[in-house]
């Protein structure tokens, strides 16, 4: 998990995205201003009130990273510097379908970049590029980050008689649902906002267009019903074409080795999809979901959009942006699914040194501190115990690499390195165990990456 | 802040501490069974009950991170190899004395070892050196760890007459305090056990004692009280001398440049102090506390110390370890106050890539994939704006290098690199701007440190 969150972490800081971390707390008010189910959020009060004030009132723990970016960016408008990009990996909290003793603690991995007024749509074309990134270097295997824009959406629904706010946020609810509740449910739902059974199937069928990207924009182009519409599809293919520079290909050595261009790979992940709509209501342009092709039913896990008005609730200003957020905790269960990634590793040091012989423990810590000098994370077994059972533990703890030495080994300067995977032992020069170790320690081992 | 979380991350894992995550929230029964005031608990509802239940009953965030150990271990101890070691750094919630819309998050950073039924005094001369090649990396100045064993206060509690429990921890509470209440105060707290005024003056006069912890173990061994205290002397001789060892000597090149032995460093920080107490009741040998020489007033950055059991509240099982936690929050605001750490820097990236001319946006993107291939994080500068506005941006965000381009420069395969700090320029052939950047990149910046 931790090098999962690493890879994130570095990918967003290669593309200048600044690190941001917020108290895990903020102002019910605050929270609630987004429009979340108040059962969903959980309020502090302390346990007893102490000095009569509760001193707890009206806080709750965040349920997104986007609140606190928001009050964060209100608070420091004056001092940061537009276009301001930030990333955020922390935990969120949601009440959901409670249980006995259950609580719901995700981690979010998001990165946004806002401006001040105005945004040019690059930067909606950088987000995919970032995503991509991240996900190639984890290793997940292949994926899609299909886009859209809710001014196409909106446009469509503008133009089949939907006028009220309320009915084109319900509309776009529906899409977003659609794959859950099937084409039936959708019509009928569509039809409770008053349109026709063909008119809600028409709109169905168009949601569902398959096609490669050059051909759905090019038939979007073609009778646009209206000018949001028109916008949306301008929009969309900008941002799409514009999006494959911001992805490096292989150069030099490694072009050779791989016959595949990351480009190419870009181009085939990067998929429009009309029927991606993303619930919230602040989302006003492109919108992003991320599906994995060895389990898309578990659905996105990185999803996003462009926002007109991040901070009017807090301030006098509309500053608009746009970002997206790794879901951490649905990513990595997948990932420990598809066995990319081991179960967090029951050690985290390459070597254990036993200690055979009581009488050569400062011998034996002196061993240590120079596998630790040398950048090799050691532990030293410190109780007294017989070496059998210092060997059981290094086997069951995992350990790759054991020292073992007796006192004569270790005043003629030499120990006996053992490779727990194959058994082997060989007599090493002190001086040289060092290069030893890192010659035997298996690949993935944390300390060999730092 | 990240560069300290590291340092202190890997200090740990060098040791082979294991990294462990719990979540923020644990029944209010488990926190509680520790002892501490309901009021300093923050606990959870959920702002509306929603589905008849509301969830979060029972629940509340953290106060420490010895509770979610505590409830870990209980929970796997039949899955764990012991001695069992863990470091976790998460924050903490605390209940502080209210104030309109505040709240107290602080981060905490641990290392335990549990053993099964038994643990070695060598784990206690373990912790010390762990601290103490941390803030030598941290590069703290000059600070004191200081030592005790809480059964020689317990064995000269009982020698003066305390014998009930509820007494010998008031007093270990009073000594604890004695620095912020003064002598005065202490003699009539210990008055108030029972003790007459003579008798508090001396056991006063005995946690105050100064001298090297060589004298310091010659007097305590001359004349034992009793057998706890005589244990406690024994123990924290051994801890004191075991301890040392565990600390590498520089070696090479290196000893040669520094003409300090890092032993006789930690010689010098590691003081016996035998008014040292710490305040939490399930202290049971050897206590730490570690001092800053810069601002010792701001109290112990680093503490912990002996418990014999961690466990029996949750399982038939006692479980003795040892630990110590590091304050981070307190620690930070100490090397900002010290200038040993600057306040978070305004970008992560090394080089803001511009763009001067739109119709090379294609190749400035190249220009920026080529160094984030290379390692070095880079911000492209994706507004539409004049140059002069982008450098403007730039020397705000405190970039120290900044690549600018015509059209023609680029399209005869060169850039040019401008140095922010002393406004130099140099003109730079694309396949060798990474190396370019690097040389003059400042010390420090964190990518240089991958």
């Amino acid at each position: 998990m931790r090098r999962v969150v690493d890879v994130i972490r570095r990918t967003y800081e290669s593309f200048g995205f600044l690190p941001l971390e917020t108290p895990a707390v903020e102002r019910v008010e605050h929270l609630l201003a987004k429009g979340i189910a108040e059962k969903e959020v959980y309020a502090l009060r302390r346990l007893s009130a102490g000095d009569g004030d509760d001193g707890a009132k009206d806080l709750a723990l965040r349920f997104d990273l986007t609140v606190p970016l928001a009050r964060y960016v209100a608070q420091h408008h004056r001092e940061l510097h537009f276009p301001f990009r930030r990333y955020q990996i922390q935990p969120v909290w949601r009440g959901e379908r409670p249980q006995a003793g259950r609580y719901r603690q995700f981690i979010q991995c998001d990165i946004d970049v806002i401006g001040d007024g105005a945004l040019s749509l690059e930067f909606d074309a950088e987000m995919p590029a970032v995503v991509f990134q991240a996900f190639r270097r984890i290793g997940i295997g292949d994926f899609s980050i299909r886009i859209n824009n809710r001014k196409i959406l909106g446009g469509l629904f503008k133009s089949v008689g939907l006028e009220a706010d309320r009915d084109i946020r319900a509309a776009m609810s529906i899409v977003d649902d659609l794959e859950k509740i099937g084409i039936a449910a959708g019509v009928q739902k569509l039809g409770e906002l008053g349109l026709s059974t063909a008119r809600a199937e028409g709109l169905i069928a168009f949601f569902d267009q398959k096609g490669d990207n050059e051909s759905l924009l090019k038939a979007l182009g073609e009778r646009p019903p209206n000018a949001l519409f028109e916008e949306g599809v301008a929009e969309l293919e900008a941002v799409v074409n514009a999006s494959v520079m911001n992805v490096p290909e292989r150069t030099g050595a490694e072009a050779l080795i791989v016959y595949q261009s990351e480009r190419d790979v870009f181009r085939r992940s990067l998929k429009i999809d009309l029927g991606i709509a993303r619930g919230l209501d602040y989302y006003t342009g492109t919108v992003y979901e991320t599906r994995l092709d060895s389990n898309a039913s578990i659905g996105s896990v990185c999803s996003g959009g462009r926002y007109e008005d991040l901070t009017s609730a807090f301030i006098d200003a509309r500053m608009p942006g746009v970002g997206i957020s790794i879901g951490l905790s649905r990513l990595i269960s997948e990932l420990l699914r598809e066995d990319v990634l081991k179960a967090e590793r029951r050690t985290i040091a390459a070597v254990l040194v036993t200690i055979q012989d009581q009488t050569t423990r400062d011998l034996c810590k002196e061993v240590a501190n120079g596998l630790r000098s040398a950048g090799i994370p050691t532990e030293l077994y410190l109780e007294t115990k017989k070496l059998a059972t210092q060997l059981r533990y290094a086997d069951r703890r995992g350990f790759p690499i054991v020292v073992i030495a007796s006192a004569d080994e270790l005043r003629s300067g030499f120990v006996v390195v053992r490779n727990m995977v194959y058994g082997q032992e060989q007599k090493v020069a002190i001086p040289q165990l060092a290069s030893a170790v890192r010659a035997l320690t298996p690949p993935g081992m944390e300390w060999n990456q730092n």
